[in-house]
């Protein structure tokens, strides 16, 4: 059966806090909707607000290849006729092929939020589905509070689905707009819709109760041919139905024709993209296409995975382009770190001895506080010490950091660092906007004079967090950091209850991960340069 | 009905990648999710790592007022007998009165996960269920990847249930575990175990298809009386169900008693809570605790929940704790602030110019990364200070703050504190773990002696977050104190690029809140007495 996808991240999906886009982000969205296959793009609801009026204009010369641009409004207003109303006119000033309308089910929001009889709102919808359809649109009817309207007058609520059908609306949508509606709820009512309604029906549901996924297919089983929702479940309060999620069950698990099986691997892509551009961080935990999704940590169930991927994997991760991932903690045991092991090409097969002790290390260092599944720089270099590849060519010496404000309130923050190299002491001094900053510009400053490939490498990212924080200032800190080159990026971690102390923990392995993968191919730079002045890069 | 709510966040929950919580934070834990009413707490496997065994040690001095602690395990290993399986042993000596184990039910499992026959799997099944019986243990059978295995061979799944049933284990839960199975299949495999089996079923359901939810409400409309999961849904891939949805829309949608309707709105504390703890961001988006869950963004929406909330709420907010939010608007910005300042007893109602004083400041102190939502000290002195009823009786100096690492590798940080106590100067010098703990302890002893009170605050939590973490170290960081006496307990912020500078921001804040609510009382100390000796209290 094809069910048809009707995404609204444009339009339901910017109602979401924090979700906003550009119209030029609109646009690009749009694209990518329109590469992923689905079928209708409701873009925004014109003359709503100016930037929606922008998109339509500008939507005139997008090239869709399969999806059909979609104008969402409402039913006409109580007074006016619908030839007349600025918002029937907006929406076919926006001269899109489609147009969703959305009008009043439930008694209670006609007379109170409407302010008009229950009679006057079935003449407003039929006159309004009508006058679209008199202008050659394809029409979709969002029957609003679909469900809590049919719990406080059946047959109300009914009589506002079959006035749609009248006037020609080409798609009845129930929605479920304050998402509070129980599954097996929302089943039984769908069924005796589908008795008593002609017409193609769509569900629409809000994640209120976190069953905005379980609504959705429940509607499809019960004879729903299309699905409204957006990319990650952006929408208003707690989201809308999550077509990331919907998608897949329909293709791989009730086989149905959605967007097509060949199109779901983009899907991994999409969200990700989708969440770039509304400046939210895509979410690790996302079925299908979550970070995390196919992530494996616990010892057994890593063990079981590579004896057969099915035993704890409900669907291949490439079927929506995503890929299976496994995590070292102290939850784990052999088989992930073999696994990792693999994975960057270290190889433990002839020294089998030497894996248990990095097993027992890593137990031993996660106790205290390092974390080693996002720090897999220094998981590397663990690995790659305790079997004997790599030594680190230098040893840090005496440091200082000091930060004062002075009597005229100005901030001033300071590092002196040391190493030593191959039996000669050098040291560096550095500013910062603050210590940790001032820490990591003196000891890259003093390695580059002996590396000189550290000139190459920058921090990206910087995190820290307080352990056992019930100890308050004297409770230990695990920083994390993440340094790039120019071909790849890798992550370090260090613990203390010194704060400074574990960022340089941090930043030595950081630099030390550099000098491991150049493989002895960082040229010595002249020891005897003076101190290199560089920009504060970070 | 009672369903029981079996929680699995300190086991299940800290699979989930990000989530690691200390010994400490997992006692934490524990207490609040027995204060939530919850009815099993599932501490951990002890044995599978030392930080597991360690809690259960701590564990048996806990003070639980409802909730049973579980300790949990697998079946015995196929070539041991149940009496000397290390597995078992270890269940045993966590000295809980609850254990659950977790049984093969799927054959491919049986087969190629552990290796042994169909038959001999039944046997483990049945001798470890009595081997904890007999030990006195209630003992939770969970039956993993049941729906899996009832799909490959249901005969086969439900011999494996029966062999729990036969050997006296008190509940049987049925795990889907892969996350794959969709509402409709699982509500009607589970109606279908229930007539086969006499003793009480769970569910335990993951959120691979985004369904957990909804799968573990339809068991529970299947006859389920046990639901388990997590807060927050956290857990291995994509999670486990979500304690969070589940018990209110058990509680209040379907009449079910699972923690009581009177601790209902302990929940979006408890939520936030164990967030803090996991030192996780909150999901803005949660139903029922999120912080956006009751958001209203769309301007039809506000005016008509102010109208009627029910017209866009489908549960009031406060039944969970949380509350209506209204977006965008001055409006709203001042009607928080009245409610804020109201529950703190700070009356604006004679002077409302400088309530506009107060909104304009904290949007601009919150546009600069400062967080007031959880630093209640902090709001209340902002807004003392802005009617005019607190000014601070001392002015912070010139400071330092220096850490060294010595030729001997010993590690040193000292801050010397300066302060202007009504033109007096005084000056205090500490050393501490870390410069933080050097700096808050010089801080500390320089204004008690001044302000006797001073002495008898103490730091509790200290926290710290980067924002705009892609500037790395150059970046600002947010500090985060808590600080309590005898009495009670506040929270203060600070905000700087320099994370010592951000630190004083939030201990001189914590040290005016100790003097404001003193209201003068606080006997100033005589100013001219030597450095006072004390020990580390932090």
């Amino acid at each position: 059966m094809k069910v048809a996808i009707y995404d609204t991240t444009l339009r339901d999906g910017t109602q979401g806090e924090g979700v906003s886009f550009s119209v030029a982000d609109k646009l690009a969205v749009a694209l990518k909707l329109d590469a992923l296959g689905v079928d209708y793009i409701e873009g925004g609801w014109p003359g709503s607000n100016p930037r929606d009026a922008e998109f339509f204009e500008r939507a005139r010369t997008l090239e869709l290849n399969h999806a059909r641009l979609v104008a969402f409004g409402s039913t006409c207003h109580p007074r006016s006729r619908a030839e007349d109303d600025a918002n029937l006119k907006a929406l076919l000033e926006a001269e899109t092929p489609v147009v969703t309308i959305f009008g009043k089910t439930w008694d209670l929001h006609v007379t109170k939020a409407l302010g008009t009889t229950l009679e006057n709102n079935l003449e407003l919808i039929m006159a309004s589905v009508a006058h679209l359809k008199s202008k050659g649109r394809e029409v979709i009817y969002d029957a609003e509070h679909f469900f809590d309207g049919f719990t406080a007058n059946p047959d109300y609520a009914l009589e506002t689905l079959l006035a749609a059908e009248r006037a020609g609306a080409d798609w009845i949508v129930l929605c479920d707009t304050n998402g509070g509606t129980l599954t097996s709820r929302l089943a039984d009512v769908f069924a005796s819709v589908k008795r008593a309604v002609a017409r193609p029906l769509g569900i629409h549901a809000h994640n209120d109760s976190e069953l905005a996924v379980a609504n959705s297919i429940a509607a499809v089983e019960r004879g729903a041919t299309q699905v409204q929702g957006t990319i990650n479940g952006y929408g208003e309060r707690c989201g809308n139905a999550n077509l990331c999620s919907v998608i897949p069950v329909l293709e791989v698990k009730l086989g149905h024709e959605a967007i097509g099986r060949e199109r779901l691997s983009l899907l991994t892509h999409t969200s990700r993209f989708v969440a770039e551009l509304a400046n939210i961080p895509h979410g690790n935990h996302l079925p299908f296409v979550g970070h995390s999704a196919f992530a494996h940590k616990g010892g057994i169930h890593v063990s079981a995975v590579m004896k057969d991927p099915s035993t704890y994997e409900h669907v291949n991760p490439e079927l929506t382009g995503n890929s299976r991932r496994v995590l070292v903690s102290d939850l784990s045991g052999r088989s992930n770190i073999l696994y990792k092991a693999a994975e960057m090409g270290v190889d433990f097969t002839a020294r089998a001895g030497k894996l248990e002790t990095v097993v027992a290390r890593i137990k031993e260092l996660e106790h205290q506080g390092f974390q080693f599944e996002a720090a897999e720089g220094s998981l590397r270099l663990l690995m790659e010490r305790a079997l004997g590849n790599y030594q680190s060519p230098f040893v840090l010496g005496v440091y200082r950091v000091a930060t004062e404000r002075d009597s005229m309130g100005v901030l001033k923050s300071e590092a002196t660092v040391s190493a030593n190299v191959r039996g000669e002491l050098i040291e560096a001094t550095a500013e910062g906007c603050g210590p940790v900053h001032a820490l990591d510009f003196a000891l890259r400053r003093v390695l580059r004079k002996a590396f000189e490939c550290v000139g190459g490498i920058h921090l990206t990212d910087y995190k820290v967090r307080v352990l056992d924080s019930n100890h308050a200032t004297g409770a230990r800190v695990r920083v994390l950091i993440d340094t790039s080159d120019d071909n790849q990026s890798w992550r370090t971690v260090g613990v203390s209850e010194n704060i400074l102390e574990a960022s340089l923990q941090a930043l030595e392995d950081a630099v030390n991960y550099k000098l491991l993968s150049e493989g002895g191919v960082c040229r010595n730079a002249p020891m005897n340069e003076g101190v290199v002045e560089e920009a504060h890069v970070i």
